[in-house]
């Protein structure tokens, strides 16, 4: 397969060509997005910068020609004289997956664009910029596999995230928090990986919401090797979505890279569970930098995989929320006024509102035989007149009765909270 | 028993006194001070100030002889005729109790001076007071039971509270908490109550260290019953308190008082299981209100017993600080610069500090065949050279090796942590 000519013709041609027929990208556009994608890793500022200023076309022949700064074109490596465009499209295609690009109307621009403004952030010399692994960079392009329109899932989407070693409890309330967001009407984007992220997305797609996995690989893999049915499941309603070509590997470092999108894609992200030193620490603390809410789950202060899930909570830069149930999670990242936590059940008592001398009184009461008035101020501590005063008030309320000699307590009371 | 007269001429005889001999109280100061502690239910703000402008002796003369304000005299009700002192000291003493006042050496007047301070804060009109069940009123005198000076044991000391109905993961934590405290020479102050207020001093005194109990009922009363061995354990190293007289009754709204004395005796107050309504959420906002930390541990959000907790932490106002053992308590509440926590344990990683092109040659490496540099170089994304200029440090680290043919991972490694 020589594509290597066809690519380069592809790109002169499409400078001719400006802003196609139907104001979507011209496909010189996608396919440059597409080879852009695969020659240097994602989350490079240089990168991006250099895409960014010249455009994708123009930035690939000036690859392509060595007419690249060596910064940049060093990222490239060894992958810059290669072209696999041709192969990555037609391996999306057979998998129904496609590439969404910035130019396309599908782009979540207004979710990634605080992507942009952080990296606008970054200083220009490339000694000082952030590491790759957490630059918060957008990405040069976005395979997607699946129906839906990305753009539309992730308008009103959570990341819920969290160890893959995580525990039953971590797993159930992962679940809970997918399947309660699923049902009012929120994108549940998570990574596809074992334990908290598998959880919180079967949670959703049980409430028949959709779900996006973001993956650290080609959305044709499937890793871990035993989500085959899952994935496939997700991508019926929802999607699986990657910044790497189709066939890419699942190396280690790419996760790391990968979690700035998870955070980027979605208007806040809750941590179920997580060990001291955790991805999903490193998520949080990306979507926090994006100035996005930052949920976490509590759980017992005895187990291991909420280590990482308590110093967050105790992290005082970071501010982030406690959450409990999905109603805190959507005060946290619902609109100004259009979304509110319902208040905690709390239970009632008929001893609220009773002043300070009836509540004595009622605690002088006795369960059994019925005592006299004066009886009930010298232990309650008050004068007759009072007693007689707030009597009729404790009768009314059904708290004490009149025995025909005395007064009592009118039930045997638990003595309750406190 | 007539005591009245004794009492009356005791007062008139401490007014000619002053100040005695040893710069201890008088007699007639102790027991003035027995007396109002009989005849009012302590938390009122009005009696409070009566007794703090006039001194404890005119006071008792002033209610005695009809000559103090009716509001004042209306809170004693029928208990201001009689006179109970001389029994009251008398079963104190039986039982190994004493009573402690504010003029003497003893009293835990640093403390205690947030609630003078607070109180002094709360507005003169009665009717915009806060209600005696949550003012903040520092104690008329304290009926202590057992050796030790209760100013030395409270210098140092935190609350823990909770539930009565707790978990085995509360009593777990709360004993913990109060073993590993106690072992750094730090006081635990609960309320004797079931639970979590029995785990932590359990786990005090199981480390050697006093624990004292705050009652709401006479320090001679075993309140719950079923705690009559442990309130005699309490009082070998460390002690029961108490605002009531011996023989108190603990009527339930005695308990809402008595938070005020558990926040106010201690640097700072920790809850380690709640629910919804409780009282250990009081005696949190109430330390809180006395401007000392609040620590809260969490638990699994499908507890009912850890809703208040969790309730607690999600109140921004409040500004608790999520403690998940001993050290975590004692950086909120130990002098500055004193007590830090120690840094949780964190796993380390021979990645750490890699480059990221180090990680990404990393990464490319294959476990079992040797790969050439150049193989690297295109899985990795790199040039050559880069490869070539990070393979000695990844083998110095012992992270890669070389098979003779090519290069490989150096072990089997665990896709850990991300």
């Amino acid at each position: 397969m020589s594509a290597l000519p066809e690519l380069d013709e592809e790109m002169e041609q499409g400078l001719l060509e400006s802003g196609g027929t139907g104001g979507g990208p011209t496909p010189a556009v996608r396919r440059a997005r597409a080879w852009l994608s695969r020659v240097a890793e994602p989350g490079s500022i240089p990168f991006w910068r250099f895409v960014e200023d010249t455009g994708p076309v123009e930035a690939v022949r000036r690859l392509r020609s060595g007419r690249a700064p060596d910064a940049v074109r060093s990222l490239g490596g060894a992958r810059v004289d290669q072209d696999a465009t041709a192969a990555d499209l037609l391996r999306a295609q057979r998998c129904g997956a496609r590439l969404v690009v910035p130019e396309d109307d599908e782009w979540p621009g207004l979710l990634l664009h605080a992507l942009t403004v952080a990296t606008s952030e970054e200083p220009d010399d490339a000694r000082h910029q952030s590491p790759r692994t957490t630059a918060p960079v957008p990405p040069m392009a976005l395979w997607v596999r699946g129906q839906a329109r990305l753009d539309e899932l992730v308008d009103r989407s959570v990341a819920i995230v969290g160890s893959r070693a995580s525990t039953a409890y971590g797993e159930h309330v992962a679940g809970e928090l997918g399947h309660q967001l699923g049902e009012r009407g929120w994108t549940v984007v998570s990574g596809g990986a074992f334990g908290v992220d598998a959880a919180a997305h079967r949670g959703a797609m049980a409430a028949g919401a959709p779900t996006i996995a973001v993956l650290a690989c080609g959305i044709d893999r499937v890793y871990p090797a035993a989500h085959g049915a899952l994935f496939h499941r997700i991508t019926e309603d929802g999607l699986l979505v990657s910044e790497w070509p189709p066939g890419a590997a699942p190396h280690r470092h790419r996760f790391l890279v990968r979690n700035r999108l998870i955070a980027g894609l979605t208007r806040g992200t809750v941590v179920v569970e997580a060990a001291a030193r955790s991805g999903a620490q490193a998520t949080a603390r990306r979507a926090d930098r994006l100035g996005r809410p930052v949920m976490v789950v509590p759980g017992p202060v005895t187990s291991a995989t909420s280590v990482g899930c308590h110093e967050l909570l105790r992290d005082i830069e970071l501010g982030a929320v406690l959450v409990a149930d999905a109603g805190h999670v959507i005060e946290a990242v619902g609109r100004l006024g259009e979304d509110l936590a319902d208040r905690p059940p709390r239970p009632t008592d008929a001893r609220d509102g009773l002043s300070d001398v009836a509540v004595r009184v009622l605690d002088a009461c006795p369960v059994r035989a019925g005592v006299s008035p004066e009886r009930l101020a010298a232990v309650a501590g008050c004068d007759v007149l009072d007693v007689l005063r707030v009597l009729p008030a404790l009768e009314l309320a059904d708290l004490v009765e009149w025995t025909g000699t005395g007064w009592r307590l009118a039930r045997p009371e638990q003595r309750g909270a406190r």
